[in-house]
């Protein structure tokens, strides 16, 4: 049978409180959708959102894809009114999307207090929009709003609606948990019985929210009940709590049921997907989201860790590069010395028998930590740390004698502010004064570092600093609070990343920029000048 | 039947990527889980780790626990040792917790491979730790790790070893989903085998992870199938991608379950507490977090804003009050003029009718949101948007003419850098040109803002900044990307929240800063003076 993996991270997901996505944003995540490898993807309400209606049109001549077909969202047609003379119903045509999604209402009491209609207008609403639909040659999906609730309520107008729909042409029926409210066992029994009501033929889908936690078990239950087509959103976007996790719910289909969903071999690249698209929505990525979270498959207990090294796959429940993870070895104050142990093992230093060392370090981390340090996210900081420990010292490129950034804005509000930073260092049996500018105080300093450094290191030129994170970590103090900046560099090769911590952003921001210059000549096998 | 909900936030939770709880935040967080009502706290492993040991030393003199009993997690006794010899179970003994948790293996495989002992001897640990615990007059839970891999590798050792942790005295056996593995149908169908061999009587757990995006389900479908104790941390705190979120669980069974598990009224507390509970483990809340979460029930879709002035209760699938939680109307660019009226009622202007200004405002919010700024988050600076266009212009306070801001560092790393701002601004008709120090350029534009208003401005001195984020708007670019700063100020009565963005966070925090000023006059009752 057919298996429909469909996506609506562009409509459904886009109603996440603090999300934007612009048309531009639009058509770069459906590519990175269509090599996830889903089968369909829901771009928009053409007609009623103005960028939607960009969107179809800018995606007709901008966009290739593979392995989806777009779909446009709409509804039934007003009240009243014939669906081919309804100008909302015309526009999702004139999108020029191969699929129409149309939402209808499922629940009797949203068709009489929110529609303010009769049941009975409700039912040929579906049917005309969508027999028109499919009369002009569009494969039409029902999103079915509201169905469990409705059903709850008056299982038979459900019912009823459900074979409306697919009486009128519709593909598939979707049934919705508009408001989230439902739990695993109420979905399989609602579907199980929609399934014998509509027969085996039709395709009925799934449409989940996350907000009793329970959106992934409730597409699974969904499906387990004879449902063949799921909606989701990567990264579990949407209002609320949010929508199914799409590639969850299609891990868990595809790792733990044996089935295929996905075109190519996208399972593999989700963990990549994932985050690109958390850079274009600028959603930062949840570290504890399953499969592809960068904690999902990191380790930190010091008990697990010494057994780890006996048998990795008795500790993970997958193996991590089927969804493109990895697995990753924590340092933290809860490591024990076997986990700093593999983790220097991963950096490259044999730490095996080292005993005093393995201390020390230990140690140190421990303390650094109860300041406000992390090494979690800060591979650099930590390599740094454990060369300090294993060679005595870490190399000497520099010494600073003093850093200064002024901060001034004269005029009115609007007006751009001027940053600049002044930077005072030995470096190369020479001293340097060199003030960088820059559009803040921390883009100055690290532009003034550069300069400093870049007459007696001219490989400085190709470091890049490519993600800033900055961090309050006492929120009950306000701006009295400790800072702990965390920053990646890249050589255009590889990145990495330091951190910096102080009462001071800037204190904060310098130390971890200072280490990320020193990590970066390290590794392009500079010595000290 | 007595039904158990056990917490381990401050055991399992605390193994999360990025957590470091000290002995004093423990004992802070310990309080407010018995506020939440469980029935246990399991608060560390005494013995095994030093801080853990304080803890529950300083619990039996400083903790006073109206509901919950401590419990103190442990393993059960070394390979051919004797319990009563063995100083890990000593240790636990010696926390005074009246209730022990032993950890034990119940996979095979693990038994084999990890602790390189033979099935039977595991078995003999098992009853020797248990039984001696219960001879010393302590209630003992099992936790049985690796219980579902197990059981799916060699159901017959899995289930024997029930038995035996049953027959040494055990009170509960709780199956833990270690590595995170599970869907629903299979703990359901595994659970209730358990529950055939060992019969009606004994006390079956559920322990999930949230691996497969089913923690929460895969608890339920434990309770559905006959457990009566469920594990789980406040916030899904815990390894890799969290353990059973408690708070959900919790409100799955009560509020659709129709139990009632938490002592007191615990559940209506439940957002306060996991917020309060956040702020002392310094990770930020996740917003979509079921039930709790700060977009549980916010609401932005035009659609739905203007259907749910007509019947909230369509809209959502439980009242949020129930969980100590709020309906939220969001302003956003997708929000039509229908959720921009409903904001403006909560915040006292009447809209209805005024088309025009209803226009203008949802104009200048879809600029405002394409350039960075967000009102979701920052109520204050919305009302200040409104009463710009419903009234024309914003009070006029003060003037400003320019500011700057130094911070500077002489000595070597380590040497506190020193921060100060000047402020030149008109208000009250005099030119104030004043410096404020602080322990960073935020902290210092802050006290010179207060300064050069104070004269002026009396009332400014009840004011206090309480919350300062970042964000780092379009993190690809590093440095180079807009910030954006939310701002919670505080009059000691109520709080409010500023947003301001810029190329620069100095910018960015000016903004801010002068609106919460700005708002905090308005709402004293404070006219330009």
């Amino acid at each position: 049978m057919t298996f429909h993996v469909y996506d609506t991270t562009l409509r459904d997901g886009a109603q996440q409180e603090g999300m934007n996505l612009s048309v531009s944003d639009k058509l770069a995540i459906a590519p990175l959708l269509d090599e996830l490898g889903v089968g369909f993807i829901e771009g928009g309400w053409p007609g009623a959102v103005p960028k939607d209606t960009d969107f179809f049109a800018r995606a007709q001549k901008e966009l290739t894809l593979r392995n989806a077909v777009l779909a446009a969202f709409g509804a039934t047609r007003k009240v009243g009114l014939q669906a081919s003379e309804d100008p909302q119903v015309l526009a999702l045509l004139a999108s020029q999307a191969p699929v129409i999604t149309l939402v209808a209402k499922f629940d009797v009491r949203h068709v009489e207090r929110a529609l303010r209609t009769t049941p009975e207008e409700n039912l040929a609403m579906i049917t005309d929009t969508v027999s028109f639909l499919v009369a002009e040659g569009r494969r039409v999906v029902v999103d079915a709003e509201h169905f469990f609730d409705g059903y709850r309520f008056d299982p038979e107008y459900s019912r009823r609606a459900a074979v409306t729909a697919f009486e009128a042409g519709a593909e598939v029926v979707a049934l919705c948990d508009t408001n989230g409210g439902m739990l695993p066992n109420w979905v399989g029994e609602i579907v199980a019985d929609v399934r014998e009501t509509v027969g085996e033929g039709p395709i009925l889908g799934m449409h989940a929210h996350n907000d009793t936690g329970c959106a992934v078990a409730n597409t699974l239950a969904a499906v387990d009940a004879g449902a063949s087509h799921v909606q989701g959103t990567v990264n579990g976007y949407g209002e609320r709590t949010g929508n199914a996790d799409l590639i969850t719910v299609v891990a868990n289909l595809e790792l733990k049921g044996g089935r295929t969903l996905l075109a190519g071999n996208g399972l593999a690249e989700s963990s990549r997907l994932a985050h690109a698209i958390s850079e274009i929505t600028n959603i930062s990525p949840y570290a504890r989201q399953p499969y592809v979270g960068a904690s999902a498959f990191a380790h930190k207990a010091g008990l697990h860790a010494s057994a780890i090294k006996v048998d990795p796959d008795l500790y993970q429940h997958i193996d991590p590069t089927l969804v493109g993870n990895d697995m990753r070895m924590l340092i933290s104050e809860m490591a024990g010395r076997a986990s700093i142990e593999l983790k220097g093992k991963e950096l490259g230093f044999d730490l095996a028998g080292q005993g005093e060392v393995l201390t020390r370090v230990t140690t140190r981390v421990k303390e650094a930590e109860a300041n406000g340090y992390t090494y979690d996210a800060a591979d650099a900081s930590f390599e740094l740390l454990l060369t300090e420990e294993v060679r005595g010292e870490r190399p000497q490129y520099f010494t600073v004698e003093s850093w200064r950034t002024i901060v001034e804005r004269t005029g009115h509000r609007g007006t751009v502010p001027v940053s600049e930073a002044t930077v005072k260092l030995q470096a190369g049996g020479q001293r340097q004064v060199v003030t960088g500018e820059g559009n803040g105080p921390v883009n100055a300093l690290d532009h003034a570092l550069r300069l400093a450094l870049a007459t007696v290191y001219p490989e400085i030129a190709h470091f890049e600093l490519i993600d800033f994170k900055v961090r309050i970590l006492d929120q009950m103090h306000g701006t009295d609070a400790v800072t702990r900046v965390l920053i990646e560099t890249t050589d255009g090769q590889r990145s990495w990343s330091t951190v910096g911590v102080g009462a001071n952003l800037l204190e904060a921001s310098w130390e971890a920029l200072t280490d990320s210059a020193i990590y970066g000549l390290i590794h392009a096998g500079v010595d000290p000048r």
